[in-house]
């Protein structure tokens, strides 16, 4: 089974806590030959880092990077490779008050019912610190799919307010704190955001994520499916609560005749589609469109707002949580969206391979 | 991998295709000793049996489920469970015709990419006729959860036009053609879908499925995550284009505060949440709360409105589909969504017991 | 994890008890456009079917094997392949007795210790009944390995008379009712062996298979190993105590001087090795040589010799098993062993494909 | 499929080469509330490590092992485990020559087969030092057991000269350099090894494994069964080419009546087997006896004895192999398949409780 595994044939395994003394994932059945060092994984990991803006955590990381196996002189050798990162910024302090709390939201509660005794320090194994792995492992992806699978993701809705389809713009996604495709989206977010994040409260938003240049074929029916694979991957996102592939709930409110993407031959004598409500899989198959995703972010639990809650002895009192958080927890969560759609493509590329030679 | 199956240590693989001989399924772990027989899996393939009403396709098959092994003077012993369904109702006719032209939303275009050859007699494997397979195994999976877990299951919305939530009476489900928790909102639909029916055209259609009793405990965190695999599971439905846990995309349009799913102590001693935004799980876990869900499903893409379309030879012709379709695909989807969730707690259920003794 | 299942990429599941109604297996994963019939299945099935000789169970079974899915006007089609045999021959009889008292040597005792409850009808799951689905899996294998690979499989011992190495002629094993690589030793198995079976005693033996062909490069380090992999689907095998790669045992009586395949270059201008005690795989990867396996079979526990035993009531009794037993169950599984060679080497071939394309 | 994973519910992954900065495992569905520090673990490290006696590799590592994640307070949270040993004896050389020339009966030629690249410092990935982590993760999984389930290991054959069963003494192998059982067998080889050492050659071994105290009932029937998964273990160790159950080879060698391990009431009022050939399992479960194991080890394929190999560039050369290895390996590998027969166990036992409560 491996609970903290993902993957096919392309596995990837991760382990460690939030404030533990490091974090790591294994991704198992890279293909050789890649060239592959340090310097591939890091930009993606600095893009997701922390306190690079008021807008997310004030924890300071470097989160720099080792790989410790499956390279030799610079190339991927087809074993195992390990990815390590060491947690240099968990504060020591004293967690007998959290501990005790559950606070709304948080996995303490079912943690605790599950397992009877739970790592209490900054979240545990259920913090958003995990998906620094998820990325660096999504780097790697990105190479075993080459230049021709271009990937973009974005936030397309904060605290409810929606951007524009047809402003949508992926070269804007790197020129503010949100990587929103749509420059005045950012600044109407930056000033609630603002006024959020003073009040002590926080947002939700819809990240989207793109693939382009995915060649018709990978996925498979039923089980396989490239869609449902997709979506446990962005569910297994940290306060991920709905995925949408395509037009996804908008779809169920078209037509038959409107959801329909008609399809003609292109000038380039290549089949065309006429539109892309499906998403760019059918059937659980890619069909050579965009693959297409978006997922709802929840806003982050941890707020400076009281909540009622009870303590693990029954006691009821109320909560705020200090301490270092993401008035939009949604914003990081680009990177990482983008990281699991490079792992699932890859996975399913190689897959394809098996099968169909 | 297993492209075909689905699941942890409960392990389901189903085989057939629309216009085979059969259709099958394998359960693999199912607890030894649980009373079992055909008559306790029949009630619930009636339930989705086509031909019941004019709002689902015509074509008639009495599924008559079969238990081949696993089961023994009336109780399972342990091994591997399967299942088979006679397809009786497969009209033998020409399909080089539906061979040739991809019909938009289907999944002729890509299956062709992927193997290079297909079997398009009535969708072949890509046929919603698969799911009986499912509802079958689902069946056996309520078995295994046994009486304190109950499953609801219904359409609350069809084209856009939504239930109201406070109106939601699950005793109201078996009481219309579109298991729909609410007498108003059925009868609004007969009539939109009869002329939809009759216009050739067809609806998309929102599942809600909600399990009560679930435990807290059940699920694992990051991968294994009980929403993850609810996902996977749901978007593997035919058709699906999203999936949401709890308050889904909702969730993402909510401050922190209001999303927060505060916690006292209810007459019982026991905790007791005030909402369930997250939809029963926190952390991947189920916190006690009914575990809920909601899919996308979009419109029957077999329609009689011609749409453009082009032939594995590249030639640009229209297409319109004839034969036995169902004018909202939603419908049946129903007691597929409910089959899903029963196989995946019963999963969880069982890997719980795995870990956590 | 699938107990019922084998396989990484190209996956098996069996089915079925020795006198349930059928047996059958599911394949998934078999690449696409694959001929395919039930007539180059049958062949294989035909040479494992009991009853051919006086050395083997007279329980007459056609096995006649029917593919009910994943194939389409003759070619695989990519998706779960459904394979069937009914049982035809399964005697009613009262199992009252029988379930009451662990056959020495069966598996009585153990499944009823797990499971508390089991079918005793000709041993039910246990019954080397199983194995006809394995044979019938493994003919499609070797459609997927094609020509190029090229199995053999032989009784190379049997009650501890040995054929000499030298003699070993793979022809003459389709001349003897023992798929015995040595006539002389056929003959004298033959009069021993009647000797056993009318004295109500059974014989052990030794298989050896053999595949030529396999190219260098299949397999994989430490877990996902060629010979791993081997060793898990030959101990699988009904009665099978022992696994052998190459030299086996020996090798662990040689010096490392004499265990050495040392290595030239051919005449054909490619690396030639000078001799195989490794079997044909070294670091869990094929070499290029043929891939040696050998399997211990231990003899038949249904002996109409007295074996004293207990009942599940607690009462020592004595027992003998009457009914319809192979006198040297090594026999019939010579063609199960090669069926598990052509299923690993198949998986591994696509297991390579996907990682190294 | 994961080629570095092995376990069903308690799952088992290792990363890392011989002459790389670290070596590592993560060890995935531990139960939760296990007492583990270090100090569990280091005493079958410090068993298993090199340079212990000049019958093993003189390399220099402490093997000092850290839990990087997994454990809080003393106590396994129910997250994956990660374990970490630094190698710091890894000499730094020029690997040019090693890497063009072939070492007979090493991984080589097949690795530059499969990934047409490989890391040759030290062996890489093929390197024995991989199994330090599985004797890491037996410790671990020696805790799931409880003190209940005792695992015995030793050296019972080494270059052909075997102990007597008769004289098999489990609390004399820690007396000796050997793991050997038998104190007068210990005095042999060291002679005779010392020999061997000095002219430059190895030897093969055969070691045995035993479990006492396992309960009846686990593992489970066709694939998943307890002595297939053993099997699977025990070959995916270094230099491993055959593997026994009970018996073993010797079983094929008995008759029926001889095999039978008879059945009768115990003065404690249990069931009592008058013999043990089946070594513990039963059609894939447990029988309630001791689950006994027997692995052939090849001699070490590095020896300062001239062979005949080639190179990449197809030259033919002769080879001897330098450097710091044992003269027989099968001395380290006792607990290491200690390890693996531990692993399996508690995997099953996992499994068992998954499924049958």
């Amino acid at each position: 089974m491996s609970i903290n595994s993902f993957g096919h044939v392309l596995r990837f395994t991760s382990w460690g806590e939030s404030h533990g003394p490091s974090i790591g994932a294994v991704l198992d059945g890279v293909p050789p030959g890649l060239a592959l060092s340090e310097g591939d994984i890091q930009p993606f990991l600095d893009k997701r880092r922390p306190g690079q803006s008021r807008f997310t955590t004030q924890r300071q990381e470097p989160d720099q990077v080792r790989i410790l196996s499956g390279v030799y002189e610079g190339r991927t050798t087809g074993t195992a490779l390990s990815l390590l990162i060491e947690n240099t910024d968990q504060r020591s302090k004293d967690y007998s008050d959290i501990a005790k709390r559950f606070r709304p939201g948080h996995a303490d509660y079912t943690y605790l019912a599950k397992y009877g005794h739970r790592d209490p320090r900054g979240g545990g194994r259920s913090s958003a610190r995990e998906t620094a792995m998820r990325v660096a492992a999504g780097a790697v992806a990105r190479k075993i799919l080459g230049a021709g699978v271009v990937i973009h993701g974005g936030l397309v809705e904060m605290g409810g307010d929606a951007i524009d389809d047809a402003a949508l713009d992926w070269d804007e996604v790197d020129q503010n704190p949100f990587f929103c495709p749509d420059a005045k989206a950012a600044q109407r977010w930056a000033e609630r955001l603002d006024a959020v994040r003073k009040s002590g409260d926080s947002l939700g938003a819809v990240i989207a994520v793109e693939a382009h240049g995915v060649p018709a074929g990978w996925g498979a029916p039923i089980y396989g499916k490239l869609d449902s694979d997709l979506a446990a991957a962005m569910m297994s996102i940290n306060a991920a609560k709905g995925v949408e592939i395509g037009a996804g709930f908008e779809a169920a409110r078209l037509s038959g005749a409107d959801n329909a993407d008609e399809m003609r031959m292109g000038p380039d004598g290549h089949p065309r589609f006429l539109s892309n409500h499906a998403g760019g899989i059918l059937g659980g198959i890619s069909s050579g469109q965009p693959v297409c995703c978006k997922i709802a972010i929840k806003p982050t639990s941890s707020i400076l707002i009281p909540r009622q809650t009870i303590t693990s002895d029954g006691e009821e009192v109320e909560i705020i949580t200090k301490g270092r958080h993401d008035p939009c927890v949604g914003i990081r969560g680009v990177p990482v969206a983008e990281a699991m759609l490079a792992l699932v493509l890859a996975d399913h590329m190689m897959l394809h391979r098996a099968q169909c030679g």
